[in-house]
């Protein structure tokens, strides 16, 4: 009997049934310091305990980007060990903040599934829960894989294509109980623009760069306990080179738009993400973002971004697209997320 | 007078001497997420303290190899810094869990003594324990390694060569106290596999693969403040290649063989271990297992498992050594362990 | 508007100002643990909590120069962004430990300023705080820095030059509360060496090597929250390489000073320092120091050691200066500091 895990193919997966994720994970001071030695991260809330209770909570939470990627780790042995690629995200929503201490767990229900014409794979539509150790989810989304067939005789299930929002609404986010603006230090959080000093159509470009390492990347896909092989053996791709995790240029995006966006604070929803292009050890990843709209919560004094936020490396700011309509190749990331910020 | 450390030679060691390693450490959560960085380190029990608690612990402790190289390091500026090799390792025992807020330091007794008939160095033995701050013993192995002499005229000591045990009995190990697999959670361990699924003579390969990297074990190394500069200074060798730290290799090749071994949470015993050839940055690094033997231990539900790791660089899994009896070049580590796994 | 952080330039600077600086922070075992993986840190006090404590200190502290970098971190935003130099340091002052769970904040005064006769940039001294969450000044220091000018047209300012010590004298000197060295283990803190045995002039070769990594400084670097670009972005420099930020240089060599000056256990004062040649990844660090002075300080055991720490990347040790007067190519720093160790 074959001990090791082989991953799960296009033909294991049934819509409507649920995976329980392996390997729960304390988070400590330790996963933040190492956020914070990895990524240029510097939103105040996520950096200052004293910060955070001025904010109405019990101390800094990890960053909501960690928080993504610990809850999406472990779903990577049963969702995409024997993916082709990673298509894209909706409706997620962080709905309570991590503390040190709090002990995370994941699940998947399988909500749609659609054989590819070729009949050698085919995608899996997930939405995924990340929970606590008081069963509270804390974060959930969807995302959908294009994964390969074990054995292309296989029978092709039932096409179910599910409907997902093309972006939340502002009534969808969860502002974190407690959470207010009222005591916000702009000086000690780095920035004097508030929400109201943002334009919807307005474009930053968040000018730092950050060439990236093998050693950075693997140490945190790792600490994510993310396990595909194809971002740590050199030895699967003929240039010797490691894909990285596209959740890594996801942080260190979110992390370079401190520049500009230092309070937006919170990221509260994802609407949708596309990797456009692969990273590599090597590349230098700049950041842009672009205020797609603007929305007041239910919260007095907490308002919502909805930003585009893009990852290059090299290209000039602001360009996304060629006229084929298919992302620049120097683009990596075109994520769409909703941020809460003062107002 | 000289003020740095030059170490101790062969003819420094007396048999029945005491030595008092320096430098003692506080372990916390840091500790813990460096590992969790640094290696594909899965094992439920090392990663939850919520998985920890239901299995009857406190919280959940630092990984055991880890808490191996807490021990280990300390010992280097005073018994491997002028080594040649470092030729094996027995009887070793983890006697309790070190959990965060622990302080550890080691000592270590000589127990034997070999000039090699050269004359230019010799064989020194040594019983090391790991002490926490209540003075209980939390480890304790044996090593021994070949060290220079300073004078090859110093006067060779009479050859003491300690009978050691070719491999623990189970009745050696300390299963920690209060463990109980009463009510494991298979699922969130990741695997479905218990004592009972392993054969003796059974193999497993581990699949996964990790290309190293010069930062990594650097980190890793340091952060056991083990100070053996060829690991650090890359200007020791022609080649510029500095040489990774036996310990890394052994964190690397236990962490892998989650894959397929999920279930053996604790390790409990050492019993041998060679680093048969070199591991430099750029290596990928494989592992294998092989069942050694089985056995219950005096808690129920508890079993133990004997294991061969194997890690290696290249070359077919399960191959060990060549018709002359010597390892191959693509093995790096050989280690004979008992872990403890729900039965 | 740009929403983006242009930093100051040197006509944005007057004399009397105070600067708020952005991001505070909360330490914990996390920061102590990477500190430990990034650089050889063995001083006792800062490794074990049950030395710490048997030295009269609540807990182990954070290192104090890592207490140094997150302090300067939050200034580079306001200060050296746009710098073309780090000019110099003095009268650095530790004023009270840094445990885990406490928040740093920054502040900078502006002390000083001087424009340049090409009256294209000038010199600008700050007197920065560190200050804790109980608004306890706990390190102040002055450094100068050249920055550009926006504008050459600009107004000079009136030159002021602040008067500073060369060195600290011992009186100036703040010694922890509570701090003991009565039960001092020289055994656990590694040598044998007491404040006694150094003699003014005395040098130490520290012997050990570090190569150093991209991926060690720019991890090290954004764990202070440090953003100047240089040190992360490859595309700034036509080698592709990254300037490494001086103060990994000034924590490897104080780190690497361990081997002969384990005793010196608390860096207390900062005399002045240069950064005499860039680092970049590839260079092997290693330290030599000099005994400038001693004096008793007002706690009986306490002595104070002032040394000067040099950092090399290949070079004989001892060699400092040229006939010339100016730094030889191989030495990167020179710096001039207080310890507190046992008499």
């Amino acid at each position: 009997m074959v001990k090791t895990n082989p991953g799960r193919f296009f033909e294991d997966y049934t819509v409507g049934e649920t995976i329980h994720h392996a390997v729960p994970r304390t988070v400590s001071g330790g996963e933040r310091a190492l956020y914070h030695a990895l990524y240029p991260a510097r939103h105040a809330l996520y950096s200052s305990d004293e910060f955070a209770r001025a904010c109405g909570l019990l101390a800094s939470p990890l960053d909501d980007i960690a928080a993504f990627h610990v809850v999406f780790g472990k779903t990577v042995p049963d969702i995409s060990l024997n993916a082709i690629a990673n298509l894209g995200y909706a409706e997620g929503r962080w709905l309570k903040p991590i503390y040190p201490g709090d002990t995370l767990r994941s699940s998947s229900e399988v909500i749609g599934l659609k054989q590819n014409s070729n009949g050698k794979s085919g995608v899996v539509w997930v939405r995924t829960k990340g929970t606590n150790q008081r069963d509270e989810v804390v974060l959930d989304y969807v995302r959908w894989v294009m994964v390969r067939k074990r054995n292309v005789d296989a029978r092709s299930p039932d096409t179910f294509i599910p409907e997902l929002k093309p972006a939340l609404e502002v009534g969808d986010l969860v502002v974190p109980e407690g959470l207010t603006f009222d005591n916000y230090d702009y000086t000690l959080a780095g920035e004097p623009h508030r929400w109201s000093d943002y334009d919807i159509g307005e474009t930053i470009d968040h000018v730092d760069g950050v060439t990236v390492e093998e050693a950075e990347h693997m140490m945190a896909t790792r600490l994510w306990q993310n396990t595909a092989k194809v971002h740590f053996d050199a030895t699967l791709r003929e240039d010797g080179q490691r894909l990285i995790y596209g959740g890594h240029v996801i942080s260190m995006a979110r992390t370079l738009s401190f520049n500009g966006l230092a309070n937006a604070q919170i990221v509260a929803g994802l609407n949708a993400g596309a990797h456009a292009n692969p990273c590599y050890s090597g590349d230098t990843i700049k950041a842009w973002s672009e205020v797609l709209d603007k929305a007041e919560t239910n919260i007095p004094g907490v308002g919502a971004l909805r930003l585009r936020l893009v990852a290059t490396k090299g290209g000039a700011p602001f360009t996304l697209k060629g006229e084929d309509g298919k992302y620049l190749p120097h683009v990596m990331l075109d994520l769409d997320y909703w941020a809460l910020m003062p107002m």
